[in-house]
């Protein structure tokens, strides 16, 4: 297999954490890492790793569109590149989010067919599979017959990623009859009904996202975002509101130790670091965004993820399942 | 001060929780309540509450808009009447919600100039006051100008409800940046931006609504509900996550009995009862909606916030701060 394409200037922790996840993967995975970035940053950190030179770093906060047409020598476009040009097998980057989408988009281009591409974000449900959403953030407006791909892109993606046979995609709305929602949402619901391509068990709520009723939930990216960053402000202040009642007083921070090892498998579950990163579905590679305070762990992740997002042929599954 | 009409017959737990914390409310907090439903159910619960007579139920999964206009003698009809007619300060149901709203609207009326009410419902912030969240699912799709009067309404909400003297008004969005967003987030932005009523602080993310970034967080229905049922269900599914690890052995089961006081205002603060319900801003007249789950003791908190709104005069305040 190729190497993975990893911008090894993205995200909050880069250069260090980033390359150390990088020497981890290798060592553990098996699995070829080129280093994208800055060759000054990043030789005396590389050892035996492969760096592709780019000159250039998008700042997390750029304008996505701009920068990307701009900075031409940037980490986040020699990466894309690189899949293009036949490489690199993957990309990843935990830089910033819409520059990975541009440059994954302009360089690598789309599949054929798909009107746009969706991020696709594992939501974490102890005991089970994890729910795919999507699209948690590429398209802030969306129309009905993208969605309907999201349903086929995300189908997929579960079935490749997480072993589920015959994933139940459900419709993001406010309440489950078929007649609640926005126009969006209604519209989107009866295209749905009308396929046999997919297994659309309805609409389903906010509430269902951390549970096993389904498989696939599928919104629009402004939708899914908000809902996305809702539920991961939620966990980390529960977190933080439960390390602090619990080491208040000596008895209590006894307690605490006891309690505190049943909890942490709870904890890895509900960290995105856990599940590597997003995955931008649609565009003609694999591609992963990881979260901008991704550690050298959730790199490790994310090579795994991209690994073996390759070796099932993902984007092969996609050109078969997205219809025009 | 008039009684409060309460909806007898509303609720997952109707009539006799609800009933319940009638009682409690009388005893507890001074205050005059009346039931509102089927004499036959409620007479024998009654005692020396007084009993609106309403010979229909509207069923908790109705349609809204015609059940209202068909069951004219049901008791959510009859409860916002009797605050039209001047029989009752306010009204209060744990029932079908979009009923709720549908009877409030069409019997109480609107506010002059207001162009649609909206849904507020408190997200609870431990150490701080609660978020009023608003929009949060009378109205799945909104125009800009609509929104900028949830935020006059939200902020006049903090103020009287939780005595934040200036409250602070964010915008949900996928980014902090004016120009991110949908196209009814950056136009909305645009209006508030220009605004001196209202103090605006910028868009905001999901994963600020729990914490004490800001006061107010205004959003279009659809959006607001996505984003409350979601958080709804991380919350629960980790209280859920919590109790099932560490009640799994006896060593847990120990350490679990000390630790649970602690945790246990957490999770009073995290329980949608604690607050009551949620308020529908912009008719003319005070009307609480109540989770279909309501208890007794939510019931008790209802019915106090009622109170509470109709001595601080809220509709008065709202009346105030509305413009057209």
């Amino acid at each position: 297999m190729l190497p993975v394409a990893l911008d090894a200037m993205g995200g909050d922790k880069a250069p260090d954490d980033i390359v150390a996840g990088a020497h981890r993967a290798v060592a553990e995975l098996g699995v070829g890492v080129l280093l994208v970035g800055q060759p000054e940053v990043l030789e005396p950190l590389a050892g035996d790793l492969e760096v592709l030179p780019a000159s250039e770093v998008i700042p997390m906060s750029a304008d996505p569109g701009s920068s990307v047409r701009r900075m031409k020598d940037s980490s986040l476009v020699r990466a894309a590149e690189a899949v293009r040009d036949g490489k690199a097998s993957a990309m990843i980057s935990a830089g910033n989010t819409g520059a990975t989408m541009a440059s994954a988009l302009l360089r690598m281009g789309r599949i054929k067919g798909v009107a746009r591409p969706a991020i696709a974000t594992p939501i974490p449900v102890p005991g089970s599979t994890p729910t795919v959403l999507l699209d948690a953030g590429a398209n802030a407006e969306c129309q009905p017959e993208w969605l309907v791909q999201f349903a086929q892109m995300g189908a997929t993606y579960a079935r490749a990623r997480f072993g589920v046979a015959e994933p139940r995609v459900g419709l993001l709305s406010i309440g489950e009859e078929d007649t609640k929602g926005n126009t969006l949402v209604k519209e989107t619901n009866r295209l749905l009904r009308g396929r046999s391509d997919v297994r659309f068990v309805g609409n389903v709520e906010g509430r269902d996202l951390m549970t096993d009723a389904v498989d696939v939930v599928v919104t629009d990216g402004f939708t899914g975002n908000v809902a996305l960053k809702t539920l991961e402000g939620g966990m980390r202040f529960v977190q933080r509101a439960i390390l602090e009642r619990l080491t208040a007083t000596p008895q209590l921070q006894a307690a605490f130790d006891v309690v505190w090892p049943a909890l942490l498998p709870l904890a890895t579950d509900l960290d995105p670091d856990t599940y590597g990163g997003a995955m931008l579905l649609g565009v003609d590679g694999v591609c992963i965004i990881s979260h901008g305070s991704a550690s050298a762990a959730a790199v490790v992740n994310a090579i795994a993820v991209a690994q073996e997002m390759v070796a099932a042929d993902l984007v092969g599954a996609l050109r078969e399942a997205v219809t025009a």
